[in-house]
């Protein structure tokens, strides 16, 4: 079939929008009409050429919601008319990763959606002159149609709507999933978030849902409070208002019991390694969690005195908040219709796909939070 | 009173055994008559010049095991004949820490602690000519009496022996504790341990206790083989005999089913930050658990790149073994005298207080696993 599409013709230009021919779907692959896709950091990422693995011509896009249309031979758990979000971490739940009950990091297809490949190592898009295009982190939800494994779309109620609920396809559950499934926030923590974008609002509202005490808030935009405090923020930080953040959030989480003082939870939403340190630095002795989520630039490094692991810290990461896609993606979706999270205020921007290069200019400008492309 | 001791004059300098003053126990201390010491690593540190918060003169020793012989005002868990091991680590149940449920580092007394001095700021040795000499570590066990807190001391089982026990004073309990307590290693799982000295060989024998199917040793002294087996080693790695540790840890730990690999559990015992380094990398994608034990150089810092977190590996550390000491460590005992674990075979040296020198001489030399001082 012929389909509309974004194409990343190569790293440092524009999307050209475009007609493309998509095969339809093989042996346990789906085909999915998109109804709305986010623009996210990680598709600027890839298409800035910054990102060391990326791959063109492609299809960028994975923060989708659509329709299944037409099932492959084998597929059982979904059929045509089904809504569905696109997983870029999939669960086959089968390897030893989705049985090991530790990590949300399936493996199933990994190397070929790595190389921008179905898992039988060939790709369903090319051009009018038949050239190839690539997949992209197994989704390319920049297409009105694309295809997808099974096992990489969740099934959700079809009352949600598209455009709000694409966003749960990435930084929804990201923000929220840090909180509940990597950190295990518990009621009445201490925590603190770095970076006010997109992905802090969500873990400031995981944080919120999560039943914090304290949400401190940490970002140079004085911009950014408003938005952050809207969604549970309870105080906020500037670097540059102050000498040593560390030390400011060591002194605000002091008690007249603990005079130690130090977050029980933080979160980086920034990439930034210097940030990651500080992140890891501002929590409390003997039992704080640091959390990694934003994505550093290649090659760069992470460090701290080994002191600070020692005495009791501990440091870890998450990709696609800890999520299970199939299983908790629909959770979180019920969660969003059931009102115990929010999404409408951080779809700032309505795009259609021929002006999706403005959402990557209202990015880079920072006026959006998330601006949503509907097909 | 009076007793002997091995005093530390200055950093660099053998230890001076000589006669010192000893005040009695104040409100909530204990005076201890020492029976056997171990002689630490940490010790040596201190008195080598390298460690920066290190305070001459000061007393050394901190894995001790002796008889109470007179207790202070308001002293109710122990009282004179009763056994104990002395805790650098001590335990009140009140602080923030201890009632946190989440880590062993009692906070109660750490600041005059750090100083060298008992919790009221003052010292109860001196010379004999009435110059203050300092305590360390809280415990002073290279003196043949020494005054605790009572939250510092561990009530244990009075038939076993002093001479073996005093090493769960530090390096047993750290070795073990880092095992269950921080890492909480599961039955069959894949661990690695980095450096085969004495706690090496304790975390070895944690980890056969907790039931690990596999258990890599790696060290550069292949001399350091036959004793980790005897306690558990399944595997040993020369890494002067390999390209890249990691990628033969990787290689090794796979399965016909899991081509990822990776260790699930990984311990430091070097205080090498590169080392530290290559056990964190060395673990599995998605839930690898890497724990520092070892005390790293002053200034020194662990670096990775953040994706290695992200990817769902986790970097904590522990100090002593998170054990909580009065809780715990009697238990520890009941685990030596059942057989459940080892000790014997660790102790290499036995010497007088007047041979001291000679047990750190032993230890630069490697020749020791553990000296001992016998009172």
């Amino acid at each position: 079939m012929r389909t509309r599409a974004a194409v990343a013709i190569e790293a440092g230009n524009p999307l050209e929008v475009m007609e493309v021919n998509l095969e339809g779907p093989r042996p346990g692959e789906v085909l999915v009409e998109i109804k709305a896709t986010g623009i996210c950091h990680t598709d600027e990422f890839t298409l800035s050429g910054a990102d060391p693995e990326g791959r063109f011509p492609a299809i960028l896009g994975h923060e989708g919601a659509g329709v299944v249309v037409e099932v492959g031979e084998g597929v059982k758990s979904v059929r045509p008319g089904d809504h569905v979000i696109p997983l870029y971490t999939p669960e086959c739940r089968e390897c030893p990763s989705c049985l090991s009950r530790k990590t949300n990091l399936c493996t199933a297809i990994r190397d070929t959606q790595g190389q921008g490949l179905m898992p039988d190592g060939t790709t369903r898009f090319s051009t009018l002159d038949g050239d190839p295009i690539l997949h992209y982190m197994g989704c390319s939800t920049f297409s009105n149609h694309t295809v997808l494994p099974e096992i990489a779309v969740a099934k959700v109620r079809e009352d949600a709507p598209f455009d709000k609920i694409c966003y749960i396809g990435c930084g929804v559950t990201t923000g929220i999933g840090a909180v509940i499934n990597t950190a295990k926030v518990e009621i009445g923590a201490k925590a603190v978030v770095f970076g006010l974008g997109g992905i802090g609002l969500n873990v400031i509202q995981g944080l919120r849902l999560a039943g914090a005490d304290m949400i401190i808030g940490v970002d140079v935009n004085p911009a950014k409070k408003a938005m952050a405090e809207r969604f549970g923020m309870t105080h906020f930080i500037n670097p540059k208002d102050c000498e040593n953040v560390v030390q400011e959030i060591v002194e605000m989480t002091k008690t007249p019991f603990d005079r130690i003082g130090g977050a029980d939870y933080s979160f980086d939403c920034t990439g930034n390694v210097k940030v990651m340190r500080d992140a890891l630095e501002c929590t409390h002795r003997g039992w704080g969690v640091s959390v990694i989520i934003g994505v550093a630039p290649a090659g760069a490094e992470i460090s701290t005195r080994p002191f600070q692991l020692v005495t009791g810290r501990v440091w870890k990461g998450t990709a696609f908040g800890g999520a299970r896609g199939r299983t908790d993606v629909p959770q979180i979706v019920d969660w969003y219709m059931d009102g115990k999270i929010e999404i409408d205020p951080m779809i700032t921007h309505r795009l259609s796909l021929d002006e999706i290069n403005k959402g990557f200019d209202l990015m880079h400008a920072g006026e959006s939070i998330r601006s949503v492309v509907i097909y």
